[in-house]
């Protein structure tokens, strides 16, 4: 559409005329292509989802499911030491970074991250006519002082730590030292935080401005059921719960979820085997030149010393293997590839050889 | 809380603190209760759901659905009669309903809608820092004039259609009157259209301003599932699509949805059965003194002629009988009971008038 045919549509809110949309990575609905571009598991999930899942269909899916999703918060609470009310359940951690952002930010307010990071954060400021203040991390992937200056009208700030794409993790002492150089809530998205081994959730309990969020897309298997959740103190929660659909979580996701979450065997073998094989892609790319930044997430962020990341991840798309090519500006661009099985993994080392040997 | 916390935590949103969240009907989560409350279909969805549900599960749940649900979009459109760029699907109409008051409603803005409807409508306002602006129906369930003064900042106006808790219809001459009366998008919520037979889909086309909603959960047995979706134009979708989350379906709705739709045997006979309880339920409670409203939809309103509304809801649910008590201020209280099976509502006639006996 347009520019003529937008200013048409006087009906729709200035700030999401304006906007452009968040553009996730290319999800070809097929079997053919290896997909290491949404940083997905590459292993399924554990076997007693699918029970748990058949179990609830046996039942029938006519009546409501509970809009507190109480089975998963109970069976939750112990593994994250937390009590039942201090969390939150989402479609996804997406849903969960939309209600704190709704509830948090309106026009004119600031929202800050370090910066690059995830995309997401600055489609939900624009949605709420907030205005996207990310600061550029240091080179080491520190935090730096502009980070905490100029705070007047901050109103969130997000942290994906693990980062994405650059996989790096700032560890809990560096987490709380943010959030005391701050006055607004601090939302720590740890989608990634199964593969890095260190979470935040302990620090929730010592600050109410401390949110953590956590999906079971990435280390659960489970991106196709769409549920994430928060963890935050529970006068918190008391006020996103008024923001969320009533009903926002289906009874198949909150069953299957609740397996996942019990299933911790399943996860610390999982964790294990993706650590293992991000090693050795690492180390694979490194030897063929690469520029690889030491992850803690299910992917690795790299750049080659001299071929371009596009034409990289051109020939590879080319080749049937979709990784993620990010350009972020000034900041410039790279790859970001996920972490697959060990046969993926060779499957893209071999098509890498093969082009990175011409001309 | 009390007004003392609230006070303190001052980076929420004003509009959340002040707000009361969505009072959903009770969801006890257990089989004892005969749930007529929250106008759940009483029959199991269509078996070819549980069938598609099965197969994707056997696919795995590791890889992001698809985000814009493309296998629902393409089987429901020859249905519907528009293409399939004109539908865009959500995690319930709740989320529809959420998606397009986030897109047209800034803070100061009006939202208006027939009272007494659906409650949810209120809350979007508000979290959008909009302003409510309900006008009672008339005595016979049409619109007033008044419905079309000052429409200075109205932003949008919902028409629940049939209307709930009343169960009552505008026709579509009537909705289209409506839309050319008013100068802002109208989105017209057919939760409940299958069982008037009913629908303004195919006014969509005439005028970009209409948007039309749906939902699976009412008639196709499904409110377990989370699956609706908005007809509208496409240059519309295109804006809505900007503010839903990227994977707001999950892989398991898609593919119960999709089969859902797809089965219209199913959902007639269905739609069938509702109705002829419907008329039954209808008949007994004007027998035993009830005043009841000609319902389109798949639950009756009611009022007993001289029992308060309260006192017999407490006391069908002392009976293990639910059935939603409604109090909308000035306007007056009711008892919305759903239609469920013939046993059900034998159930209910029963317990109705042993304490209609009493004196």
């Amino acid at each position: 559409m347009n520019d003529h045919d937008k200013s048409r549509l006087t009906f729709f809110r200035d700030d999401i005329l304006r906007m452009r949309g968040y553009q996730a990575g290319e999800q070809p609905q097929g079997d053919k292509i290896i997909k290491l571009n949404t940083n997905e598991n590459p292993y399924p999930c554990s076997p007693s989802v699918v029970q748990a899942i058949r179990s609830v269909e046996a039942g029938g899916l006519q009546k409501y499911p509970d809009a507190s999703a109480t089975a998963f918060c109970t069976a939750a609470a112990p593994i994250l030491g937390v009590d039942p009310n201090w969390i939150l359940c989402g479609n996804g951690s997406d849903e969960i970074l939309s209600i704190v952002t709704r509830a948090m930010v309106g026009p004119g307010q600031k929202v800050r991250w370090p910066f690059p990071s995830y995309v997401l954060y600055s489609v939900l400021t624009d949605i709420q006519g907030g205005l996207s203040d990310p600061v550029s991390f240091a080179p080491d992937w520190n935090l730096t002082d502009e980070f905490y200056s100029d705070q007047d009208q901050l109103g969130l700030v997000f942290l994906a730590n693990p980062n994405s794409p650059s996989g790096t993790l700032l560890d809990p002492e560096k987490v709380l030292e943010l959030v005391n150089a701050v006055r607004c809530p601090v939302l720590i998205d740890e989608a990634y935080a199964d593969f890095a081994g260190v979470s935040c959730v302990d620090l929730v309990a010592q600050n109410e401005r401390i949110l953590v969020s956590r999906t079971l897309s990435k280390s659960h298997g489970l991106a196709g059921l769409r549920f994430g959740y928060l963890v935050a103190q529970p006068q918190i929660i008391e006020q996103l719960v008024k923001i969320k659909d009533s009903y926002n979580c289906d009874a198949l996701s909150i069953a299957g979820a609740t397996a996942a979450i019990t299933d911790q065997v399943w996860l610390r073998q999982n964790v294990e085997k993706v650590r293992s094989t991000r090693q050795e892609l690492s180390e694979q790319l490194e030897s063929m030149g690469f520029e690889v930044t030491p992850s803690s997430a299910n992917f690795v962020w790299c750049k080659h010393c001299d071929r371009s990341s596009l034409e990289i991840y051109e020939y590879l798309k080319s080749n049937q293997l979709l990784v993620r090519y990010m350009e972020f500006g000034s900041w410039g661009d790279g790859i970001r590839i996920t972490v697959g099985t060990d046969d993926q993994v060779d499957a893209l080392v071999t098509i890498l050889s093969s082009i990175l040997k011409k001309p």
